[in-house]
C-alpha cells in the first residue's frame, strides 16, 4: 500500500487504529504532532530502527492526506529534538536513541527512616532567584508561563470589579464564592467524583489546601509518608508543622509502589500520606488510575489519610485527564488539594481542598489561620471557567508543554554530557535530571546563578538529602533563544563540574 | 465675658487651652463634634452637671465664632445621645449621665487556669449570620462598611490592573510587595519604629500573620496569656494550634494590668502574649503608651514574646495614634501583627507581620503554608496610599466611627433595660454591653437571628465561658433606619428575655 518505513513494513502491518489517530482532526493535538507520536511510538516498539529511512516529505503528506508544510514540521520537530538526522540527497533518517529515560528503581534504593524534616536554606535560594533579574527561571514550575491568559482574566477582572466593587472590599464566606465551588463540583462529577459545592472549601492557593488536610490529620512529631523525590514545598511544609517524613519510593514510570507504601505503614507508624496523585512533581509520573484505586484501598484498609496534591491533573499528555483518588474513597479518608496555580494564575492564590470527613475541622482551621481568601479573584476565574474559555485554553496549554517538554529534553540530550538521564514527563512543567554521581548540583546550583541560569538542585525533593546529584528543570516557560542560550550555558557547566 | 454655663462658671476659669481646642478649624474633628467633646469634657470633670442649663444657640455661636446651624448640630447630636433635653420656651438643660460605661473590675475576678480552648459552633454561627441575608450585622467587625472606599479601590485596581495585568497572574516575593512594605516602613518610621521594608512579611489579613507569629513562639500545648475579654478569632486560633489560653482581665477603661500579667507570667509557663495593644475587641478599651511600654518591658524581662494585634490601632478617636508596643522592643521579642482589614477593604486580605527576631522562621512558616499573598490588592493599596488618599480617607472614618459609636450608645441606653452597662470606646468599631446577669447572650443570639439582628455573643470572647451576659454590638455599619429598628428589636429582646 505504500506508507513504507525503509520497505521493512507496509502500513497493512501496522496497527490501523493508531493509523487512524494519525489523521485525526479533532483531536487535541496538532496534526504535526500526532506525526510525531506515531513516529515515536513505531520507534518504541521496535517497528522502527535506528538507521532506518523515514518515507519522503511528498509521499507521507499525500499517504496521510496532509499538507508538505505539516509532515515537514514533524520532522524538523523530530531533527531538533534529536530523534532524526536529514542526510543531503537522501532523506531523513532515524538516529539512535539520544534522549534517555531515568533509569529503573535502583538495587540499593531503600526506604529511609521517618526524618525529622529540616528547611534548608538552598530553598530560601531557589526561591529567591525566581525574582533575580537577568535569570531565566527554571527552578520554579510555572506551567503558566507558556501561555499565560493574563490578558484575558484581565479583561474579565475589570468587568467583575465595575459589577462588584463594593462587594470586593469586603469579607467574603470563609469556605469561598459559592458559584465557584459550584464549577468546581461540577468539573469533578465529569471525572465520576460525586460531590456538592459546600464539599470545598477554597483557599490561598494548594499550598494552604495541603496546610490545613495535614494539620486536620496529623499532629506534631506524627509520621507522614511522602513520595521520593517529592516537591519541595511538601517537605518545607511538614517541617513548618513539626511532623516527620518518611520517602517511599517513586518510579519515573508509574510513581509510586503499593507494596512498598504498604511496607512503610505497616514498619512506622504512619498518620498520612501526602502524595501527588496525579503527576508527580519532580518526575512527571504518572499512575494509572487502577494503581490510583489500590492506593485508596490500601489506605483506608489501614485507616491512614491520604492528601492528594491534584494540582498538575489537568496538565497531563496523554488523552485522559488521571482520576483523582478522590473518587474511589469510601471512608471520607482522602483529602484533595488542588489550585488554578498551575493552569490560570499562581498569583491569584485560588486553590481549594475537598476536605472529605474532615470537612467541619478544616474550616474552622481555615477560618482560624487565614479566615477567608480574596473574593476577586475567585469571581474572575468563576467568569473564566462558566464562559468555556478555561477549558479552550486549557487544550492550548497542554499542547505547548508537550512540545516544551520535548525540545528541553532534546536540548539538554545536546548540550550535556552524554551520561545524562533524563525524566519523559506524561504531564506537567518540569523535567528530572540525573546528572553523573561525582556532581553535587548545590554546588552547580551557585555557579549557575553566576551565569544567569536558575534550576532546582535535587538535594531539596528529599528530606533525607538523597539526589545530590539531580536537577529539576522547568520548561513552563516561554521559548526564546535566551531559553537555548541558557540550556547550552547549564550544559557547560555540568560538563565543566570537577 | 459672658460664655457661661448657667452662670456657674465663667469663661476665664475654664482651662483656656480647651476652649482653644473647640475653636480649632484644622483639627480633623468636625467643629460640632468639637462643642460635643467640650461639654462632655465639662460634664466628666464635674463643670457642668444635670440639671445646669446650656447657652443659647444664638449666644454660643457669637462666642466661638461659629456658625449658629454648627451649635444647633451639637446640641441636636447630644439630645440624640440623651445627654441633654430641650425644654419649650426656656433652652437646653443637661441631662443626669444614662449612658453608663462599664463597671470596674468585678471583686471576685479571678484568673483562670490556662485551659484548652474548644471551638464552639457558636463562633460559626456568627460568622453564618454574617451572610445571613436580611440580617443587620451587628455580630461581625467591619469599620469599613462605615465609610467603604470601594469606588476609590476599584478605580484604582483597573488602573493597576492595565498596567501589570501579566505581572498580576505570576507568583509575588514570598513577603509580598516591596513598595508597599516600604510605605509600612515609613509609617513605622512616623510614630518612632526604626524599622526597614525587609522586616515585614504581607500575609493573607492579620489572622494569617497571628497564626505565623503564635507557631514561632509557641508549640502545640504551651500556654498563651491572652487579654479577657478577648477577640474570638485569637481564641480559635489558639485552639487549631492546640495550645492553650490563659486569661488576664482587661479594664473596659484602660486595658489589661502590667501586675496582673507579671502574677501569670510567674504562676504558669507563660510561652507568649497575644494582646490587642491598641485597642482591644470588643472592649474598644486603650492602653497608654507607658503602660504599653511597662508591658514590653515586662515580657522581656521574662522573655516571653508579645504577640501585638494591632488592627485597630489607626481607628483611635482621641488626639493621638496609640504607639505600638514594637516601639518599645529591645530584644526583638514583640511581634507585630496589622492589615487594612479594618481600615480599607477586608476582603481584599492584606495584613503584614513584623516578627522580630523571628523574622527568618516567619518567612518560612508563611512560604510553607500559604506560599504567597495576592499581588493585586497589594498594588492597589499601595497605591492609594502613596496618593495620600488612604490618610485622607482615615480622617473621616475615624469622624465617623466615633459618630457612629456615640449614636449608637445612646440608642442602646434608650431602648435596652435601664440596668444594661455600655463600654465607651477609644477606637475601633464595636461596644461591648453588659446585660443583667440572669441573661444567656447565646439564647438571646438565636432568637434576635429570628427577628433579623445579629450580635457576637459574649460567651465567645472567652475560652473559660466567662461573659455569657454581655454582648458584642459593632457601630462599624451606614447608618439607617434599619439599624435603628434592629437595636429597638433587640433592646426588646432583652427586655421580653425570660
Amino acid at each position: 500500500m505504500g506508507f513504507c518505513f525503509n520497505n521493512r513494513y507496509s502500513i497493512n502491518e501496522m496497527q490501523p487504529v493508531q493509523f487512524m489517530r494519525l489523521l485525526d482532526r479533532h483531536a487535541p493535538e496538532f496534526l504535526y504532532q500526532q506525526v510525531i507520536d506515531f513516529i515515536e511510538k513505531q520507534q518504541k516498539l521496535g517497528t522502527l530502527r535506528a538507521g532506518d529511512k523515514l518515507p519522503s516529505l511528498r509521499k507521507l503528506s499525500k499517504q496521510l492526506e496532509i499538507s508538505v508544510s505539516t509532515v515537514k514540521q514533524a520532522y524538523l520537530e523530530l531533527e531538533r529534538q534529536g530523534s532524526i538526522s536529514a542526510r543531503p540527497q537522501s532523506g531523513y533518517y532515524l538516529n539512535a536513541e539520544k534522549v534517555k529515560t531515568l533509569m529503573p528503581r535502583p538495587a540499593k534504593w531503600q526506604a529511609s527512616k521517618p526524618t525529622e524534616v529540616k528547611c534548608r536554606d538552598l530553598i530560601e535560594r531557589v526561591y529567591q532567584a525566581v525574582h533575580q533579574p537577568n535569570t531565566v527561571p527554571f527552578g520554579i514550575s510555572n506551567p503558566v508561563l507558556t501561555h499565560p491568559p493574563d490578558k484575558a482574566l484581565a479583561r474579565l477582572m475589570r468587568s467583575v470589579l465595575s459589577k462588584v466593587a463594593a462587594k470586593a472590599v469586603s469579607y467574603g464566606p470563609i469556605n469561598g464564592d459559592p458559584r465557584l465551588r459550584m464549577q468546581l463540583a461540577f468539573g469533578y462529577q465529569e471525572v465520576g467524583v460525586d460531590i456538592t459545592p459546600d464539599d470545598f472549601i477554597i483557599t490561598n492557593g494548594a499550598q494552604e489546601a495541603l496546610s490545613i488536610a495535614l494539620q486536620c490529620s496529623a499532629q506534631r512529631g506524627d509520621v507522614i509518608a511522602i513520595e521520593s523525590p517529592c516537591y519541595f514545598g511538601m517537605i518545607e511544609l511538614i517541617e513548618s508543622l513539626g511532623m516527620k517524613a518518611v520517602e517511599v519510593y517513586t518510579s519515573a514510570e508509574d510513581g509510586i509502589g503499593i507494596e512498598d507504601l504498604e511496607q512503610v505503614i505497616k514498619d512506622y507508624d504512619v498518620k498520612a500520606c501526602l502524595f501527588s496523585t496525579a503527576i508527580n512533581n519532580p518526575l512527571g509520573s504518572m499512575m494509572k488510575d487502577e494503581q490510583r484505586q489500590a492506593l485508596v484501598a490500601l489506605i483506608e484498609k489501614y485507616e491512614v489519610t491520604l492528601i492528594e496534591d491534584d494540582v498538575y491533573g489537568d496538565l497531563y499528555f496523554g488523552e485522559k485527564r488521571p482520576k483523582p483518588a478522590q473518587l474511589y474513597s469510601e471512608k471520607g479518608l482522602v483529602m484533595t488539594c488542588s489550585s488554578f496555580s498551575k493552569t490560570v494564575a499562581p498569583g491569584y492564590r485560588v486553590g481549594w481542598l475537598i476536605a472529605g470527613k474532615y470537612l467541619d475541622q478544616a474550616r474552622r482551621i481555615k477560618r482560624a489561620q487565614s479566615c477567608t481568601t480574596p473574593m476577586l479573584q475567585q469571581w474572575t476565574i468563576s467568569e473564566f471557567v462558566l464562559s468555556g474559555d478555561y477549558d479552550r485554553y486549557l487544550i492550548v496549554l497542554r499542547k505547548k508543554l508537550r512540545y516544551n517538554s520535548e525540545r528541553m529534553r532534546a536540548l539538554i540530550a545536546e548540550h550535556f554530557p552524554s551520561d545524562v538521564c533524563i525524566s519523559k514527563p506524561q504531564g506537567g512543567s518540569v523535567l528530572w535530571v540525573k546528572c553523573h554521581s561525582t556532581i553535587d548540583t548545590d554546588k552547580l546550583f551557585e555557579t549557575a546563578i553566576e551565569g544567569g541560569v536558575s534550576f532546582a538542585p535535587g538535594r531539596i525533593f528529599s528530606p533525607s538529602g538523597k539526589y545530590k546529584n539531580y536537577m529539576r528543570i522547568s520548561y513552563g516557560i516561554q521559548w526564546s533563544e535566551k531559553v537555548e542560550g541558557a540550556i547550552k550555558t547549564l550544559g557547560q557547566l555540568v560538563k565543566n563540574y570537577s
